[in-house]
């Protein structure tokens, strides 16, 4: 039997990692060959995730044509977010919670999506369905994706069916929610060491607003001033890539994940559309969005109709 | 609660409307608020299974959004073989077994989709999913389904979870598989009495294969000669069409549903990717097809994979 790789997105996150191994085990429960794998680097969450709940790391696999002919995709389905050499592959399956676009195959597939927080959500719901057993380190990695994606069930994103699953799988993985929820989100939100360069390209999506190029990207921290105590260097990176890329407008999220309230700094020729978009006022480039946490749900869509 | 209308795609066949019919039984279950609605005309096999299994026949509805904001679809995702309006509503979920193409939402949703023979098959696990009972009618039209898309069990998408669905739900529905499938199958395939027009109309889906436009029609027959005697009327009308259309090919597939071969009428300046695609020669813009019956997995994707 030929091998299938499992992968998540590029700039890969904890869902998307812990996904791809916990459906492989899934799978393998179930008879199949496959292997979990990844596209890029792990974060610190992760790092962290996969330290406290002992797993093998996924090898890093950059041309996945080169090494089978089959693959899964979890938490992703957009042909620029997957693998470059995507169309030289079958993609047999999808396990996915986001939108449906610029995906498309030549044969049926399985695809299963559903409009909740998180993959791992969907994935605990399978384990079921297949009547299949969930072990102490895959209920680990499956609620510490929920935790990664609700940032600890607080996201307006996250869904009943999240929290139900997070307490099940807290239960089996051993772990208080809380306590560990926050020990996990600190150990990613530690910027201190991250370079200028690797703070804006950690978690940046570009997106087209109306006529508008914009690219948002966000951190999160606990200790804001690691971030915003580097404005004047971080200005002089943003404006570079808003020359070298012709964006209209660059948004910087940082986001206090004990506070739940971000702080945004902004610059470009349509840095105004952020005033209005979240009716506030930018001081010296930058601005408190109070209980902004969520980039595809709170401001992705205000900032696109601040736009059109 | 607003209403959600569930369909099928155009030209409705009896899976589609069955499975419309079946989910708003399940949804209704669930506390939805849903209607079953069908984009045309019942085939002479669907009325033959809604008369057999008496419900009500789903309303003609052209125009969905004129009734609802929202949609479920089944048995396709393809926006051309959808409502013409689709792009004005917002598609909550999707069930199907086919290929995903030129589909895309601006928001995540529940898609279900699993490469076997027929929707019914999804939905009789659905309903075990969701723990709900499975009347007598509904097993009727599920079965019925799922004998329409094999061919009774004998096309090559039939899987073997579609042969367990469909003994499973001939008890439950009271019907003897061999028997009722064939009398159904018959009811469906005397094209005698049907004009050309709506030979050709009567199963007829549009694809686009790389930059190829390309629509195949299929009609189920005993008696092929019923169709083929018929071939200078059937080429005049198909030739409208591509013209109409701008069509880059069309294949009209003729298959006996006793011997299981077909034979196809080919038309369009792509014409020679069908001997391509199949290793055949066309004589008379005609050829047969040995063993092929299946569009989704014998036709379209040799065609697309000719055509790229």
């Amino acid at each position: 039997m030929e091998k299938t790789l499992i992968f998540g997105h590029k700039n890969p996150d904890t869902d998307t990692i812990t996904s791809a191994i916990v459906y492989a085990d899934l799978k393998s429960q179930l008879g199949a060959n496959v292997e979990p794998i990844r596209l890029g680097d792990l974060n610190g969450e992760t790092d962290f995730v996969l330290k406290y709940f002992p797993v093998e790391i996924p090898r890093l696999v950059t041309n996945v044509s080169a090494e089978a002919k089959t693959v899964i995709l979890v938490d992703h389905n957009e042909k620029q977010q997957s693998a470059d050499d995507i169309d030289d592959v079958r993609v047999l399956e999808v396990i996915d919670h986001h939108r449906i676009a610029n995906f498309e195959t030549s044969d049926p597939l399985y695809y299963r999506a559903e409009p909740v927080g998180c993959t791992a959500t969907i994935l605990n719901k399978l384990y079921k369905e297949k009547g299949k057993n969930i072990s102490k380190e895959m209920a680990g990695l499956m609620v510490s994706a929920i935790i990664s994606d609700t940032l600890l069930l607080k996201s307006p994103t996250c869904t009943e069916e999240d929290v139900e699953a997070a307490k099940e799988l807290a239960v089996i993985a051993g772990i208080e929610l809380d306590k560990y929820g926050l020990e996990m989100l600190k150990a990613g939100a530690d910027m201190s060491t991250k370079t200028v360069a690797e703070l804006i390209t950690l978690d940046a999506k570009e997106f087209t607003m109306g006529d508008s190029k914009v690219e948002v990207a966000q951190v999160n921290v606990v200790e804001e001033n690691d971030v915003l105590g580097r404005q004047a260097e971080l200005e002089e990176a943003l404006s570079a890539i808003i020359e070298d890329k012709g964006l209209d407008l660059f948004v910087f999220v940082v986001t206090n994940i004990l506070t739940n309230d971000s702080t945004a700094i902004v610059l470009g020729r349509k840095a105004d559309s952020v005033e209005e978009a979240f009716n506030v006022r930018l001081d010296h480039n930058k601005a408190l969005l109070k209980g902004v946490v969520s980039r595809k749900k709170q401001i992705v869509p205000v900032l696109t109709s601040a736009l059109k």
